[in-house]
């Protein structure tokens, strides 16, 4: 695995805006229903965070998902 | 979905824990292969650590597995 910080947080930031759009949520809407900051789910989105495990967690539980599903490699 | 921060944070220590145990690894040797301080190491399998997405793939890139892996609900 040669991944880097900035590739890994990027990863991250597509799987939650593939898996929120999928889910017909706007960046609002998922702030809100996870408790976070309408900007920092906008900056997570960006692969600018490096996003702690609980909150890793919030955005799981908004997209009604597993939260090891955002961190997988490849999405179909 | 009624996870709250301590069960996350220990769920995702006894899964680093328990991949560390299989692959015959100590919290040292652990700790050296991902770069992290072996007392962190030992804070994180203890769950009292919000770990970051990069440590959480320093961590999975040092058992080699995949980090989605460490965030497993129910390991067989």
């Amino acid at each position: 695995m040669a991944d880097n910080a900035d590739q890994i947080q990027q990863r991250f930031g597509k799987n939650v805006r593939r898996i929120r759009h999928a889910a017909g949520l706007s960046q609002e809407e998922l702030a809100l229903r996870s408790g976070l900051d309408r900007s920092f789910v906008g900056q997570v989105e960006r692969g600018e965070r490096n996003i702690s495990l609980t909150n890793i967690y919030r955005l799981a539980t908004a997209l009604k998902i597993e939260p090891s599903v955002l961190l997988e490699r490849s999405p179909k």
